[in-house]
């Protein structure tokens, strides 16, 4: 008998929405695996919960925990995900193509996350569990040395900076179905994940509905749709 | 007795600058499957010498002779590259690594070309032949609306934009040595072709010489160095 892998995951007040773009990459690669998990919402003052991850630093989710494994870290949790069911699908395909994601994952956090930050901030902030949201409020407001309201002012330039930023991803689209090729990969998931936090995050519809990118996002989420909405 | 393959290659007044990153791509390809190769400089008023290569619209270098076979655009060239010899070095390493790499091209051209296009146009105007020059002018002064002195204003705002653009590429060489890895693939001279592009059609240092994205070049550089001192 196998014992359900686990997922801490970052969740909202009423532990139903869930943003963090770092657990949606740990959810969508199991999805891809084709491996079932419990995922259990999380709160950021449940540090003592995942203690055992051995984090530095503050402890942060993802976390998965497979029997008495802990792991953590969005992309380590993808490499044990390959290494563990290397007979499935693979999610990288490759030590190339796994070195070849590691840039894209570095353009995502560069050029979509932080106008996300920005577009959500404050958004995600009035989602959280009351007993977060002091913490949040206070570190992040000496992270970016100004208000979160200040921070998430102008959300339309921010909206406007991102559908820009796509645009590699766009041109990509157009010459074949995914970044990875005829089908998803981990570089998928690292570009999606970034707009599902911002679909969770906030109410606001951050792409145009012609835009091949939603298109290539609506996809994804199809396939995964047990997934998506378990999450 | 094999025939030298013959690449046609964008030069500068003298006939010795060579600053065009598409024809860069096709050298550093070449020179990575180790094959030799006569490249002849090429001006943009000599479109008759290469229209054999049957492109639509103006035909562009760089354009890749291999007996009969005439090759055109720089990604065409890589692919063929690596089928001609598929024994040697991949230059992709798989379908999902030149997958992936699709992306780091159009990145490349989204966010390195356009600050290296506002560095550099005045100068490339300055350093073309003189047939060139009229031609030139007028096609990039209508393209962009505005005179190639304005439109190069500001060089030092374009080289922090440039450095900035390049965060993703720094990030990952931070982790690994090349984007393909251990070893350089064909991502890596995207972006390199890029910076060649920058040394070969102006003066200004656009890097900062303790970035590792520099000690990167300059590895890459020395590695090829006589495809690269033999433009």
């Amino acid at each position: 008998m196998t014992t359900d892998m686990i997922l801490y995951d970052l969740a909202g007040a009423d532990g139903r929405l869930r943003w963090s773009p770092f657990c949606w990459r740990a959810k969508l690669a199991l999805a891809h695996k084709g491996v079932s998990v419990v995922t259990i919402p999380w709160h950021y003052f449940q540090k003592e919960v995942i203690a055992a991850s051995a984090q530095e630093g503050l402890p942060r989710v993802p976390v998965l925990v497979d029997e008495s494994r802990w792991i953590s870290d969005s992309w380590r949790i993808a490499l044990y995900l390959e290494e563990r069911w290397a007979d499935r699908a693979p999610l990288f395909g490759g030590a190339g193509t796994r070195d070849h994601t590691l840039f894209v994952k570095h353009w995502v956090q560069d050029e979509l996350h932080p106008p996300l930050l920005r577009i959500t901030l404050l958004d995600m902030y009035e989602r959280l569990h009351p007993l977060d949201k002091l913490y949040f409020r206070q570190s992040r407001e000496r992270r970016f040395g100004m208000t979160l309201e200040e921070f998430s002012a102008d959300k339309p330039k921010h909206i406007a900076t991102l559908r820009k930023a796509l645009e590699p991803v766009r041109k990509t689209l157009s010459e074949q179905p995914y970044l990875g090729g005829e089908n998803p990969l981990f570089a998928d998931y690292l570009v999606a994940s970034a707009l599902l936090w911002g679909a969770n995050a906030c109410e606001h519809e951050l792409l145009d509905e012609t835009d091949s990118v939603t298109r290539w996002r609506n996809l994804l989420i199809a396939r995964y749709e047990h997934a998506v909405a378990n999450a």
